[in-house]
């Protein structure tokens, strides 16, 4: 059984409570909950983490990339942490980089993701939504390639 | 039933017949081929168009964008096509960024994107299985929000 | 009989069909037909050039630069063809570079013109009308110099 | 009747008296002169003003603004002078830029309009038949649009 | 009565105990202890907290935005948190950012803020008084406004 | 009994009969009456100037710098006047830079002030309140420092 | 027998007819028929191929460049066409990027060649000559490596 | 006779009395007194004029500009006045830049010059002996050459 | 005795056990005691801590920083962490950077290295090695200086 | 008979002797060889010079400037040395700039070159044939134009 | 008796004998010969040195700088020599910049002068005549400050 | 035995004579005989070297290289020479750059380091010790590794 670690960083975990009208209602519990829903479907086991800290998603990346891929949104991280980059780059396991918003389409500054280059990939866009594809994304190219 | 149509840009013709061990074995006809099937499954309906011009990916989009949604990798001119991006901007559709490469790990050119604003979300990374998340963003918007 | 030749650059062809509210009602034949009524007023002929294809508006510069002066909204072009930058320099007519909206209020890309050096001038942000006022620039310059 | 401020920038006092050969001529009491012909002719009301002084030009284009719209040739003030943008964006009356020479094809330092983004719009590269078209475009949309 | 956290981020824990002739002898227990009689006095009730951590940052403001003004000295963190920035712009209540030394007359990089755009305001280089000046800036805009 | 001098730059004149729902009702008269108030109340004097001109406010800021503190809103001048940077850096009265609005949160060219590094301190954000906020910061240094 | 294929982009058609002071008398015809007679010479079989579409030259290198060298003249489309730099890395030939004048004596964005990273060699500034330089180039590379 | 006039910029008033460690202790009506002794032992006449107003020293080249040389130190102007750069290149004089201190030894900004271009050339860091060398520079001139 | 505290910063705690072709198979506890060995020799006593948390290193940093010398790999934080600039600036003792690769022989931006202006000097590229010469460097300094 | 010289910049005097898998067998002795042997049978004269010092290069030109053409490889020394650019343009020959290797496929740097601007023309990537091409184009701008 | 040494570039060997309409008729020893008389005339000795070498330049600095003023015109390494920088800086002697054009009015990198900082001040535009203005400006500063 | 060259570049010949509270009071002789007892108690062979040329740098890089390591401290050269970086890539022996400064606490340019990527490694800031640190990680690479 394929193993998927998705992990969310800064301020994520006011997704719901907060300017539903811009992010929508779910909680991160809600999609966490939609995204293993998905997952058993698909016969794959998933791990949820959240952390407003960049040390511990640097942490939490190490241990999950032993084990399986990562599904990541490194939330404002994107942009800055090389930390997280180097944690990417170390670990044996394909990383998705997902995006809830099209952050191409908001500040300049959000346009750069210093992790993008050792991810296997970047997702954005998509709300939400975004993750289950992050999982099929994962999940497909073991199938497809 | 929903109407899709797959755009691709300059160069993508030549998918398959060339640099097999870069850019996989299958041929653009084979990669239209799957998307076709997997939409039937959806109940959607494709459209294909390939070209090396930027004038007709615009005219392509224009015809495209009052009817459904588009699924585009724009090739190199992602990087620079100003025409491009007012066409994709003018047209009510939703248009989904595609590109089969992470353009991220490559050529620092690669990583700007003057489409990506105008956009509904990017996919990058995933091989030609990305043209099929793009075609379940498509649906799955519909879908699920 | 001076002769002018008006020369529409990528997506301009939408023109009055899309955001009317934005871009007004006018459809391009319907500018055009001012502008071609206002010419006949002023004893000019005009001559009428729409295309996406930055290749095919080099070449219309080209067959009207030999005899008489263009107006040329170049579109999404403006900001990157040196193509038609070189074409416009290769033509011994005067150029006007006309722009519908007030393209400096705009993203910060668009505030760069690439032909503008090479051309005889510029007229921006007076919407439609502006094709009359390069008419008359075109015409006067011959009358008040 | 509708009223038309000009108001011309630092050293445009000199025109006609040096260098006519590239500046032509005419000296502004004649340029202004003209206008006031053509505005008549169009049954608006013509004031003029220059002045060397930034904090002048600031000033006004308060006064003018509240009464009609403002044809503005800023000269070098146009480059860098933000007094003078903020002056424009606080007045509720259109203002048309002119500059007499084709600013792009000069130093690359005049390409850059620091004005612009808060005008109505712009006209440079027809020498003083400029101001005629400026006018135009002041009246023109009141009558077209 | 009204609520008010007072955030200081990294190193500002040695405030009073080194570099007296630069930074005052006052620790950051005795500058808080003076905010807190002034804040009495104007009936106002305060918090304190100080993190080295950007991540325990970031939590504290998610905390504190929910209940009332936050006075905010993010130290070095001002200069790139996006983190942060995210976390002040998801919580309702204002935020006074907050800077001992005048930053725009040490190196260039200290002249950057990216908390700023999101903040209420800014106040630097006032010394400790700088927090009183804070504390009414978020009660003043109470009364006065 | 201490002396404050109040200057302010460029377009203030026009506070409070223009675009009263962004920068308020209050017209530079009026606040200057309320600065003088609390002054009043603080036992300070004030004494008021307000120019669109730069040679001006230089000349102010000479004269003013020889006998007090200096209150100064430079407005556009600001981002741009290394004169009145210089008129700052050579008079021996601390200057405290005010701005009404956060121009942070502005254009991108607001966000850079020349005149802050010869400054004393910045306030920037709190509506017309900021003049008192720096009041009492020019008054205050004298009481804690 | 080696087979050469010379393509030359925009406005290139225009050569000998404009302009002679500048590009000399020789026709596009003219020059070809010289690289032509110079290739029989040494018994190599020459295509001529000329577009103002960049679309166009990206077909024409993807024809060419499965059966033997390229000579190309991008012209204006060697500054920003990534679209015929990936044409020229995805087929196997060796191409020799050609410019009659040299490009490094004029305006500065002529001296970046967005294709030249990816051709064999470069060429510039020996007026039509460095066709038939090219032509050795290619032909000599075959005989001394 | 040979006429020379000395203007100096902004803050240049405040010479002599302020800071005379720095800029040492002559006025600026000694420094000027000095010029014209030499001035007067070369059998040149000088004028002499100072002002904090870009405005009022525009209007100064002008009219000195037609009857001979200028010695000029723009103060900060230097840096940023491109109305004052006009105003040197419409006057058919020879204008020679002169500086106290030698910027290049200063801050960043204070290297860069937009009005040295159009001068004759550049005196710089020789106090206010610059003066009596830029006064050389204009006579010996017309002696050597 | 004197002390020496050796601070790893992010991911260092993968060292031996990931990538050995690439870092050595080393484990940093191994690398430590090396470190340990021979700063016994030298009669010198070390701490050893690791964090992937730039919090806990600014904390680190300001414990070890009063008793001692620091000899810091500060990892990826190297590159953008002003905090930890900002607590090497705070403390008394001499700090050591120090990189196990050549960090200017990998991407652009590791070459950049925020923290060495405050650093007492910088080593990198002898691997594990470079440890030891920067325990070295700090005991040298005490005997040679 | 015409007369070249061919002079070679740092480090090429170490060709043939090292990394023959990169810059093939050759010495520069032999390159050369092979140079005096083709202008021979061409009728013309070659001299050959080689230096690593900068100046020793610049008086290389001096001297050979006045005599003939010159073929200049000047290695490193192309992307800085104002010093040889400024020969180059000060004697009257042309001059010819050869690269061996294609410098736009290296390091970014390399595909600056601060000579080209005043050489006749640029010849890289082919290896040291390119030295022959030079030659060619020297002889042929003769012979053709 | 006063020293000074009058050292000179790159390429400033060739005045006099090449391009005389652009920089005079004088030769290197002429120029000299005019300064030995006038420094003979002040009661100066002077000592003479050219080289096209930038490391002969430091050397020549190293040993003038310790017994008398430094007259340097380093012709294009002014614009990258840092080793000329450092020799500067390692002398006691007052250093003088001179250039014989008003480089400000050339290309764009002339503008830039590394070794400015370190000089005592600069003089350029003024032709060989500027020679004698530094020598004035060395002498004059013993006399006048 | 192994056998070391030491090799200084532009000015470091006059350490010790010249600011010694700066650069300390030893010579380069006497660092020179520091470093060779070092080396003889390691049983290695040291040569030594210092040049102002860059040329003869690079020449004496190209002798060392091909017998043993470099210990090279390049001076001003360090942050333009390409060709003594070239030099450096072109032989087999390990260079090790030596700063006896921390150039990163200096001047902007000092901190980029042209020659950094083709050295082995980079010790700076320790002052003449950094030679000895050197001395070790030339050896110590030979023993650890």
């Amino acid at each position: 059984m394929k193993r998927v670690t998705v992990i969310n960083g800064p301020n994520l975990n006011l997704l719901g409570t907060r300017e539903p009208e811009k992010y929508g209602n779910e909680t991160l519990d809600e999609i966490n909950g939609r995204i293993q829903a998905e997952a058993s479907r698909l016969e794959a086991e998933c791990q949820f983490f959240q952390s407003n800290s960049e040390g511990e998603l640097v942490s939490a990346i190490q241990r999950a990339g032993v084990v399986g891929g990562i599904i990541l949104n490194a939330g404002a991280y994107t942009h800055y942490s090389i930390a997280i980059r180097d944690a990417i780059a170390a670990v044996p396991s394909p990383v998705v980089e997902v995006h809830i918003s099209n952050v191409h389409a908001r500040e300049e500054f959000r346009r750069v993701s210093v992790i993008a280059p050792v991810c296997a990939g970047v997702i954005a866009g998509f709300g939400s939504y975004g993750y289950i594809l992050a999982l099929y994304a994962l999940l497909g190219r073991g199938r497809h390639e």
